[in-house]
Protein backbone atom coordinates (compact mmCIF):
# COMPACT_ATOMS: atom_id res chain seq x y z
CA UNK A 1 0.00 0.00 0.00
CA UNK A 2 1.30 3.50 -1.21
CA UNK A 3 0.95 6.12 1.41
CA UNK A 4 -0.24 9.52 -0.13
CA UNK A 5 -2.00 10.95 2.62
CA UNK A 6 0.41 12.99 4.85
CA UNK A 7 -1.67 12.49 7.66
CA UNK A 8 -1.30 9.03 7.27
CA UNK A 9 2.02 8.90 7.10
CA UNK A 10 2.86 11.14 10.04
CA UNK A 11 1.32 7.86 11.78
CA UNK A 12 4.74 6.28 10.91
CA UNK A 13 6.63 9.06 12.65
CA UNK A 14 5.92 7.35 15.98
CA UNK A 15 7.58 4.18 17.35
CA UNK A 16 5.06 2.38 18.81
CA UNK A 17 2.56 2.85 16.35
CA UNK A 18 5.19 1.20 13.77
CA UNK A 19 5.75 -1.21 16.06
CA UNK A 20 1.83 -2.28 16.50
CA UNK A 21 1.71 -2.18 12.37
CA UNK A 22 4.67 -4.75 12.25
CA UNK A 23 3.45 -6.82 14.03
CA UNK A 24 -0.12 -6.67 12.77
CA UNK A 25 1.08 -7.06 8.88
CA UNK A 26 1.54 -10.89 9.67
CA UNK A 27 -0.84 -12.41 12.10
CA UNK A 28 -4.04 -10.80 13.97
CA UNK A 29 -3.71 -9.71 17.37
CA UNK A 30 -6.01 -8.00 20.26
CA UNK A 31 -5.27 -4.80 21.48
CA UNK A 32 -4.20 -7.09 25.18
CA UNK A 33 -1.41 -9.39 22.89
CA UNK A 34 -0.38 -6.05 21.57
CA UNK A 35 -0.14 -4.51 24.88
CA UNK A 36 1.51 -7.36 26.52
CA UNK A 37 4.30 -8.00 23.18
CA UNK A 38 5.23 -3.66 23.27
CA UNK A 39 5.18 -3.38 26.95
CA UNK A 40 2.14 -0.61 26.67
CA UNK A 41 -0.77 -0.70 28.19
CA UNK A 42 -3.83 -1.69 26.92
CA UNK A 43 -5.70 1.65 26.61
CA UNK A 44 -2.71 3.24 24.90
CA UNK A 45 -2.98 0.55 22.51
CA UNK A 46 -6.06 0.83 21.71
CA UNK A 47 -5.82 4.81 21.15
CA UNK A 48 -2.89 3.86 18.63
CA UNK A 49 -5.35 1.23 16.93
CA UNK A 50 -8.34 3.32 16.92
CA UNK A 51 -6.06 6.05 14.59
CA UNK A 52 -4.63 3.64 13.11
CA UNK A 53 -7.88 1.98 11.59
CA UNK A 54 -9.98 5.69 10.92
CA UNK A 55 -6.33 5.91 8.35
CA UNK A 56 -7.16 2.26 6.95
CA UNK A 57 -4.44 0.73 7.79
CA UNK A 58 -5.30 -1.79 10.26
CA UNK A 59 -8.67 -3.44 10.84
CA UNK A 60 -10.94 -5.92 12.91
CA UNK A 61 -10.39 -9.25 11.04
CA UNK A 62 -12.46 -10.90 14.15
CA UNK A 63 -14.32 -10.75 17.13
CA UNK A 64 -13.66 -13.86 19.91
CA UNK A 65 -15.85 -14.74 22.68
CA UNK A 66 -13.77 -15.30 25.69
CA UNK A 67 -15.16 -16.23 28.88
CA UNK A 68 -17.33 -13.13 29.51
CA UNK A 69 -15.33 -10.84 27.21
CA UNK A 70 -15.38 -9.51 24.20
CA UNK A 71 -11.70 -10.02 22.38
CA UNK A 72 -11.61 -7.96 18.97
CA UNK A 73 -8.70 -8.80 16.65
CA UNK A 74 -6.92 -6.48 14.16
CA UNK A 75 -4.61 -6.97 11.22
CA UNK A 76 -2.44 -5.12 8.87
CA UNK A 77 -4.29 -4.35 5.49
CA UNK A 78 -1.69 -4.29 3.80
CA UNK A 79 1.52 -6.46 3.58
CA UNK A 80 3.99 -3.46 2.99
CA UNK A 81 3.73 0.00 3.55
CA UNK A 82 5.23 2.59 1.66
CA UNK A 83 5.64 6.48 2.09
CA UNK A 84 4.56 8.16 -1.39
CA UNK A 85 7.71 10.27 -2.36
CA UNK A 86 5.41 13.34 -2.79
CA UNK A 87 5.34 13.16 0.72
CA UNK A 88 9.23 12.83 1.80
CA UNK A 89 9.88 14.95 -0.82
CA UNK A 90 7.58 17.64 0.68
CA UNK A 91 5.62 17.80 -2.67
CA UNK A 92 2.52 17.40 -1.05
CA UNK A 93 0.96 20.11 1.16
CA UNK A 94 1.29 19.50 4.29
CA UNK A 95 3.91 16.71 4.21
CA UNK A 96 6.86 18.86 5.79
CA UNK A 97 7.82 16.91 8.66
CA UNK A 98 8.12 13.86 6.69
CA UNK A 99 10.39 15.31 4.25
CA UNK A 100 12.40 16.22 7.58
CA UNK A 101 12.44 12.84 9.08
CA UNK A 102 13.29 11.63 5.23
CA UNK A 103 16.15 13.89 5.01
CA UNK A 104 17.39 12.78 8.79
CA UNK A 105 17.57 9.59 7.24
CA UNK A 106 19.67 10.33 4.64
CA UNK A 107 21.95 12.39 6.11
CA UNK A 108 22.17 9.79 9.14
CA UNK A 109 23.30 7.05 6.25
CA UNK A 110 25.59 9.33 4.78
CA UNK A 111 27.71 10.27 8.52
CA UNK A 112 27.97 6.66 8.96
CA UNK A 113 29.59 6.20 5.94
CA UNK A 114 33.07 6.05 8.24
CA UNK A 115 31.83 3.15 9.61
CA UNK A 116 32.35 0.96 6.11
CA UNK A 117 36.03 2.37 5.82
CA UNK A 118 35.43 5.86 4.13
CA UNK A 119 36.68 9.07 5.52
CA UNK A 120 34.69 11.92 3.08
CA UNK A 121 36.45 14.79 3.87
CA UNK A 122 34.31 18.24 4.79
CA UNK A 123 33.25 19.65 1.60
CA UNK A 124 31.89 16.50 0.25
CA UNK A 125 29.87 16.13 2.66
CA UNK A 126 27.03 18.46 1.73
CA UNK A 127 27.13 16.67 -1.99
CA UNK A 128 27.09 12.98 -0.39
CA UNK A 129 24.39 13.80 1.57
CA UNK A 130 22.45 15.52 -1.53
CA UNK A 131 22.98 12.30 -3.59
CA UNK A 132 22.16 10.02 -0.94
CA UNK A 133 18.36 12.38 -0.68
CA UNK A 134 18.66 11.12 -4.30
CA UNK A 135 19.02 7.96 -4.45
CA UNK A 136 16.50 7.04 -1.67
CA UNK A 137 13.84 9.08 -3.69
CA UNK A 138 14.41 7.91 -7.39
CA UNK A 139 14.17 4.29 -5.23
CA UNK A 140 11.26 4.74 -3.60
CA UNK A 141 10.08 6.51 -7.20
CA UNK A 142 10.67 3.14 -8.61
CA UNK A 143 9.37 1.04 -5.72
CA UNK A 144 6.10 2.77 -6.61
CA UNK A 145 6.10 2.37 -10.22
CA UNK A 146 6.50 -0.95 -9.45
CA UNK A 147 3.90 -1.76 -6.97
CA UNK A 148 1.33 0.32 -8.94
CA UNK A 149 1.65 -2.17 -11.75
CA UNK A 150 0.06 -4.90 -9.24
CA UNK A 151 -3.48 -5.59 -10.91
CA UNK A 152 -4.78 -8.40 -8.44
CA UNK A 153 -3.64 -9.62 -5.33
CA UNK A 154 -1.39 -12.09 -5.06
CA UNK A 155 -1.21 -15.22 -2.61
CA UNK A 156 3.26 -15.80 -2.41
CA UNK A 157 5.28 -15.02 0.49
CA UNK A 158 6.80 -11.79 1.77
CA UNK A 159 10.43 -12.63 1.23
CA UNK A 160 9.26 -13.81 -2.68
CA UNK A 161 7.03 -10.16 -2.86
CA UNK A 162 10.30 -8.26 -1.87
CA UNK A 163 11.75 -9.95 -3.95
CA UNK A 164 9.57 -9.34 -7.19
CA UNK A 165 9.14 -5.82 -6.21
CA UNK A 166 12.70 -5.16 -5.62
CA UNK A 167 13.50 -6.56 -9.18
CA UNK A 168 10.99 -4.39 -10.91
CA UNK A 169 12.42 -1.50 -9.43
CA UNK A 170 15.45 -2.35 -10.02
CA UNK A 171 14.61 -2.52 -13.57
CA UNK A 172 13.34 0.98 -13.77
CA UNK A 173 16.29 2.57 -12.10
CA UNK A 174 18.71 0.76 -14.79
CA UNK A 175 16.72 2.29 -17.12
CA UNK A 176 16.93 5.90 -15.61
CA UNK A 177 19.73 7.97 -16.66
CA UNK A 178 19.49 9.80 -13.42
CA UNK A 179 20.27 6.86 -11.59
CA UNK A 180 22.93 5.95 -13.44
CA UNK A 181 24.43 9.45 -13.19
CA UNK A 182 24.16 9.46 -9.43
CA UNK A 183 25.60 5.67 -8.82
CA UNK A 184 28.96 7.28 -11.10
CA UNK A 185 29.49 10.42 -9.17
CA UNK A 186 28.85 8.53 -5.85
CA UNK A 187 31.28 5.66 -6.89
CA UNK A 188 33.96 8.39 -7.59
CA UNK A 189 33.28 10.19 -4.23
CA UNK A 190 33.82 7.02 -2.56
CA UNK A 191 36.82 5.62 -4.25
CA UNK A 192 38.61 8.91 -4.09
CA UNK A 193 38.06 8.17 0.16
CA UNK A 194 38.11 5.05 0.57
CA UNK A 195 40.74 4.16 3.67
CA UNK A 196 43.59 1.73 3.99
CA UNK A 197 42.90 -1.08 6.43
CA UNK B 1 25.07 -9.93 10.96
CA UNK B 2 25.68 -12.65 7.62
CA UNK B 3 24.67 -16.26 8.10
CA UNK B 4 27.43 -18.61 6.67
CA UNK B 5 26.77 -21.94 8.74
CA UNK B 6 23.98 -24.51 7.19
CA UNK B 7 22.37 -25.52 10.83
CA UNK B 8 22.26 -21.48 11.74
CA UNK B 9 20.47 -20.56 8.57
CA UNK B 10 18.17 -23.64 8.79
CA UNK B 11 16.46 -21.96 12.11
CA UNK B 12 15.03 -19.30 9.86
CA UNK B 13 13.25 -21.81 7.75
CA UNK B 14 10.60 -22.26 10.44
CA UNK B 15 8.18 -19.49 10.73
CA UNK B 16 7.93 -19.18 14.83
CA UNK B 17 11.81 -18.67 14.78
CA UNK B 18 11.37 -15.70 12.22
CA UNK B 19 8.90 -14.01 14.24
CA UNK B 20 10.68 -14.34 17.48
CA UNK B 21 13.76 -12.93 15.92
CA UNK B 22 11.81 -10.80 14.67
CA UNK B 23 10.37 -9.32 17.48
CA UNK B 24 13.61 -9.32 19.05
CA UNK B 25 15.56 -7.49 16.71
CA UNK B 26 14.05 -3.77 17.78
CA UNK B 27 13.56 -4.72 21.67
CA UNK B 28 14.43 -7.15 24.52
CA UNK B 29 11.20 -9.70 25.63
CA UNK B 30 10.91 -12.28 27.64
CA UNK B 31 9.13 -15.67 26.99
CA UNK B 32 6.09 -15.10 28.56
CA UNK B 33 5.62 -11.76 26.26
CA UNK B 34 6.99 -13.85 23.01
CA UNK B 35 4.55 -16.32 24.07
CA UNK B 36 1.49 -13.86 24.48
CA UNK B 37 2.75 -11.74 21.35
CA UNK B 38 2.54 -15.41 18.82
CA UNK B 39 -0.08 -16.69 20.37
CA UNK B 40 2.37 -19.78 21.43
CA UNK B 41 2.86 -21.63 24.68
CA UNK B 42 5.72 -20.48 26.85
CA UNK B 43 7.29 -24.20 26.87
CA UNK B 44 7.44 -24.48 22.97
CA UNK B 45 9.19 -20.09 22.66
CA UNK B 46 11.63 -21.57 25.53
CA UNK B 47 12.32 -24.49 23.10
CA UNK B 48 12.96 -22.27 20.52
CA UNK B 49 15.07 -19.42 22.49
CA UNK B 50 17.68 -22.18 23.67
CA UNK B 51 18.11 -23.25 19.74
CA UNK B 52 18.58 -19.84 18.59
CA UNK B 53 20.66 -18.29 22.03
CA UNK B 54 22.93 -21.97 21.14
CA UNK B 55 23.36 -20.28 17.40
CA UNK B 56 24.35 -17.39 19.01
CA UNK B 57 21.33 -15.04 17.45
CA UNK B 58 19.43 -13.99 20.77
CA UNK B 59 21.23 -13.47 23.66
CA UNK B 60 19.70 -12.99 27.34
CA UNK B 61 20.16 -8.94 27.92
CA UNK B 62 18.88 -9.11 31.63
CA UNK B 63 17.12 -10.67 34.61
CA UNK B 64 14.67 -9.18 36.10
CA UNK B 65 12.72 -10.50 39.74
CA UNK B 66 8.69 -9.96 39.86
CA UNK B 67 7.38 -11.74 43.02
CA UNK B 68 9.00 -15.02 43.41
CA UNK B 69 9.79 -15.43 40.12
CA UNK B 70 13.03 -14.15 37.69
CA UNK B 71 12.28 -13.00 34.18
CA UNK B 72 14.97 -13.49 31.09
CA UNK B 73 14.67 -10.92 29.00
CA UNK B 74 16.16 -11.98 25.43
CA UNK B 75 17.53 -9.67 22.31
CA UNK B 76 18.58 -10.47 19.06
CA UNK B 77 22.10 -10.36 18.67
CA UNK B 78 22.39 -7.93 15.10
CA UNK B 79 19.48 -5.82 13.69
CA UNK B 80 19.68 -7.02 10.35
CA UNK B 81 20.17 -11.00 9.25
CA UNK B 82 21.06 -11.92 6.01
CA UNK B 83 21.52 -15.47 5.29
CA UNK B 84 24.82 -15.64 2.97
CA UNK B 85 24.63 -16.27 -0.73
CA UNK B 86 27.19 -19.59 0.05
CA UNK B 87 24.01 -21.12 1.57
CA UNK B 88 21.55 -20.02 -0.87
CA UNK B 89 23.31 -21.25 -3.92
CA UNK B 90 24.00 -24.86 -2.34
CA UNK B 91 27.81 -23.94 -2.12
CA UNK B 92 28.13 -24.77 1.52
CA UNK B 93 27.69 -28.76 2.13
CA UNK B 94 24.78 -28.74 4.13
CA UNK B 95 23.17 -26.11 2.62
CA UNK B 96 20.57 -28.14 0.03
CA UNK B 97 17.56 -27.31 1.90
CA UNK B 98 18.26 -23.49 1.82
CA UNK B 99 19.01 -23.68 -1.56
CA UNK B 100 16.25 -25.62 -2.56
CA UNK B 101 13.99 -22.84 -0.28
CA UNK B 102 15.97 -20.30 -2.14
CA UNK B 103 14.41 -21.75 -5.66
CA UNK B 104 11.40 -21.95 -4.50
CA UNK B 105 11.13 -17.90 -3.74
CA UNK B 106 12.39 -17.23 -7.18
CA UNK B 107 10.02 -19.43 -8.90
CA UNK B 108 6.64 -18.02 -6.65
CA UNK B 109 8.26 -14.54 -7.22
CA UNK B 110 8.36 -15.52 -10.96
CA UNK B 111 5.06 -17.22 -10.89
CA UNK B 112 3.22 -13.84 -9.61
CA UNK B 113 4.58 -11.44 -12.38
CA UNK B 114 1.36 -11.90 -13.99
CA UNK B 115 -0.36 -9.86 -11.12
CA UNK B 116 1.99 -7.27 -12.28
CA UNK B 117 0.12 -7.22 -15.93
CA UNK B 118 3.31 -9.19 -17.75
CA UNK B 119 1.72 -12.46 -19.70
CA UNK B 120 5.56 -14.57 -19.64
CA UNK B 121 4.65 -17.47 -22.55
CA UNK B 122 5.34 -20.91 -21.08
CA UNK B 123 8.36 -21.11 -23.21
CA UNK B 124 9.83 -17.86 -20.92
CA UNK B 125 9.44 -18.87 -17.80
CA UNK B 126 11.46 -21.24 -16.81
CA UNK B 127 14.69 -18.41 -18.09
CA UNK B 128 12.77 -15.74 -16.36
CA UNK B 129 13.06 -18.39 -12.86
CA UNK B 130 16.74 -18.60 -13.78
CA UNK B 131 17.29 -14.91 -14.21
CA UNK B 132 15.39 -14.01 -10.85
CA UNK B 133 17.66 -16.50 -9.11
CA UNK B 134 20.38 -14.76 -10.57
CA UNK B 135 19.42 -11.57 -9.60
CA UNK B 136 18.30 -12.63 -6.05
CA UNK B 137 22.04 -13.97 -6.15
CA UNK B 138 24.03 -10.87 -7.35
CA UNK B 139 21.84 -8.36 -4.78
CA UNK B 140 23.22 -10.91 -1.83
CA UNK B 141 26.40 -10.95 -2.77
CA UNK B 142 26.30 -7.12 -3.39
CA UNK B 143 25.02 -6.88 0.20
CA UNK B 144 27.28 -9.10 1.90
CA UNK B 145 30.23 -7.29 0.27
CA UNK B 146 28.52 -3.74 1.81
CA UNK B 147 28.27 -5.16 5.05
CA UNK B 148 31.48 -6.86 5.58
CA UNK B 149 33.06 -3.53 4.73
CA UNK B 150 31.33 -2.41 8.31
CA UNK B 151 34.60 -1.71 10.61
CA UNK B 152 32.94 -0.84 13.38
CA UNK B 153 29.49 -0.49 15.49
CA UNK B 154 26.92 2.50 14.34
CA UNK B 155 24.08 3.69 16.38
CA UNK B 156 21.85 4.91 13.77
CA UNK B 157 18.48 4.34 13.00
CA UNK B 158 16.96 0.70 11.02
CA UNK B 159 15.76 2.81 8.41
CA UNK B 160 19.21 4.52 7.93
CA UNK B 161 21.04 1.15 8.28
CA UNK B 162 19.02 0.11 5.24
CA UNK B 163 19.75 2.87 3.09
CA UNK B 164 23.29 2.82 3.48
CA UNK B 165 23.34 -1.06 3.15
CA UNK B 166 21.59 -0.35 -0.05
CA UNK B 167 23.50 2.61 -1.61
CA UNK B 168 26.29 0.22 -1.24
CA UNK B 169 25.26 -2.68 -2.83
CA UNK B 170 23.68 -0.42 -5.31
CA UNK B 171 26.90 0.94 -6.09
CA UNK B 172 28.77 -2.99 -6.38
CA UNK B 173 25.74 -3.86 -8.75
CA UNK B 174 25.94 -1.12 -10.91
CA UNK B 175 29.43 -2.15 -11.36
CA UNK B 176 28.77 -5.49 -11.96
CA UNK B 177 28.46 -6.95 -16.03
CA UNK B 178 26.46 -9.91 -15.25
CA UNK B 179 23.54 -7.69 -13.84
CA UNK B 180 23.57 -5.02 -16.36
CA UNK B 181 23.41 -8.17 -18.82
CA UNK B 182 20.46 -9.65 -16.60
CA UNK B 183 18.66 -6.17 -16.27
CA UNK B 184 19.32 -6.20 -20.13
CA UNK B 185 17.50 -9.59 -20.87
CA UNK B 186 14.65 -9.48 -18.10
CA UNK B 187 13.32 -5.80 -19.72
CA UNK B 188 13.09 -7.64 -22.93
CA UNK B 189 11.66 -10.47 -21.91
CA UNK B 190 9.12 -8.42 -19.70
CA UNK B 191 8.68 -5.46 -22.47
CA UNK B 192 7.75 -8.24 -24.75
CA UNK B 193 5.13 -9.52 -22.61
CA UNK B 194 3.88 -6.72 -21.49
CA UNK B 195 -0.20 -7.27 -21.47
CA UNK B 196 -2.71 -4.03 -21.95
CA UNK B 197 -4.72 -3.01 -19.77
Amino acid sequence: MIIKDPQVAKLFADPCRRSILHNLRHREMTPYQLAKALGKNVSSIIHHLNALEKAGLVKQSRRAVKGNLIEKYYKATAKIFIISYTLSEGITPGSEDIARWTKEICRSASMSLEAFGYNIPERNRDRISKLIERYSSLRQIAYEEAISKQRRPVNISQPALRLLISLLSSIHLYHNPEFSEIMEELSEILRENEGTR
